[in-house]
């Protein structure tokens, strides 16, 4: 922080700090090909995980946990039991997008140093827990915020993180030895990477392509695109993607 | 970010832009108490729904929509939707922690210029979607991190957000005009605040405290908390911690 302080305008301070924040946002991506084998230093690991630890929930319960895996033989277990669900869901596409899908790459699980399974547990602060009575599930919400944040703060060091979800639950329960009341919510692979692509991998790959956010956005009532407030808005919403597509990461 | 390119070191530009979104992680808070009526104009709101919307998805599913709300003929039904709810889970709670709950001011729906609904679409994609065929929730996930974006995109432009949970779910549904088939999963009051507590409110209150990071890292195998290469990083978390009780943000 003692660099940032040596900018003596408050105004500019602002400025920079929230230029870093959305250039940090627009440029993460969920990476699974550029991995390097480089060490990642405790020093960087500790940091990452102070961040997704900072991250709200509800009732303050922090329902997470952290299970950090080295273990090229754990590792090995978990790509395993990843390339059997990877064949399943294959099944579910049709001809041409079903040899798409088995083209790309899905994961990093050996090449990435690091492994990170981010976990929930229910019953972490009792049975009851203040915002939770009217939906349970928002202890998995939680858990899901700290995953977002441990992935921007690996983006902020130069680390890249991809998210795996092609698992049996049940396996990756069985491999890493967790209780069947603790749910895996997230696995990520962490490690340095050769480059961080421009576009998230799976619209460069033609996949699926990006929504314009207009078209999600709605006013006072859901279905409701327009309303006496809302030209600025989407007109606002139209340039920002405009400049987006001209190169530009943030206003 | 011309600012930034100003600065010719890339070393410290990278230091200061890690710093930021440190600074931003670690101040984040989840405002109820502090906001003020000042409007949020149409660039800052725009900015921090395209934060939201460059989440990750799986499957690149972009599942979200994002009902803003500032109609407070709408806030004023949703606020009551908040009443009749806190009433419910009031009674969960026993005796002191009853009263205690009952004195807490738990959302700022009315007081925030802005409500936002961030809805997850279980249909987006069609019936297949890649990397959700094994946990059909992770659709959820996306929505929730969106949420985070969406989250520090706001506090980088100095905004504050509480995320309000107490509300039957089919209430939110129908005084908001959402399908049955679609989720709301977050109720997000947004606005400028007078000032940002050093912690979280729920903390500061008493309620409960934070938990101690090395307590919930473990290594290479579930209720592993050591192994030959945990010292330094469990160490370095210890260190943090304690700059952090005096006063230090990041490291």
């Amino acid at each position: 922080m003692e660099r940032a302080a040596e900018l003596t305008d408050p105004v500019d301070r602002f400025e920079q700090a929230r230029a870093a924040v959305y250039q940090n946002i627009f440029t993460r991506r969920d990476v699974r090909s550029q991995f390097l084998p480089d060490q990642v230093s405790d020093v960087v690991l500790s940091r990452v995980l102070m961040a997704a630890h900072h991250a709200p929930s509800v009732g303050f319960m922090q329902p997470w946990n952290f299970l950090v895996i080295r273990s090229k033989a754990v590792r090995q277990r978990v790509h395993a039991a990843f390339l059997l669900a990877r064949a399943e869901e294959a099944t579910k596409f049709d001809n041409e997008k079903e040899e798409q899908y088995r083209r790309l790459k899905l994961e990093g699980i050996l090449e990435a140093p690091i492994n990170i399974c981010v976990t929930c547990d229910h019953g972490r602060a009792g049975p009851a827990v203040l915002g939770r009575t009217h939906n349970p599930a928002t202890d998995i919400y939680s858990t899901v915020c700290a995953v977002q944040n441990l992935w921007l703060a690996a983006r902020a060091e130069g680390l890249g993180v991809g998210w795996v979800s092609i698992f049996r639950t049940a396996a990756l329960q069985n491999i890493l030895g967790i209780p069947t009341n603790i749910s895996p919510i997230a696995y990520l692979c962490v490690g340095y990477v050769s480059h961080f692509l421009d576009k998230p991998e799976l619209e460069l790959a033609g996949w699926r392509s990006r929504t314009p956010l207009e078209k999600l956005v709605f006013f006072d009532q859901w279905g409701q695109d327009h309303c006496e407030w809302s030209d600025g808005v989407v007109q606002r919403i139209r340039h920002i993607q405009e400049r987006e597509r001209q190169g530009a990461i943030a206003e």
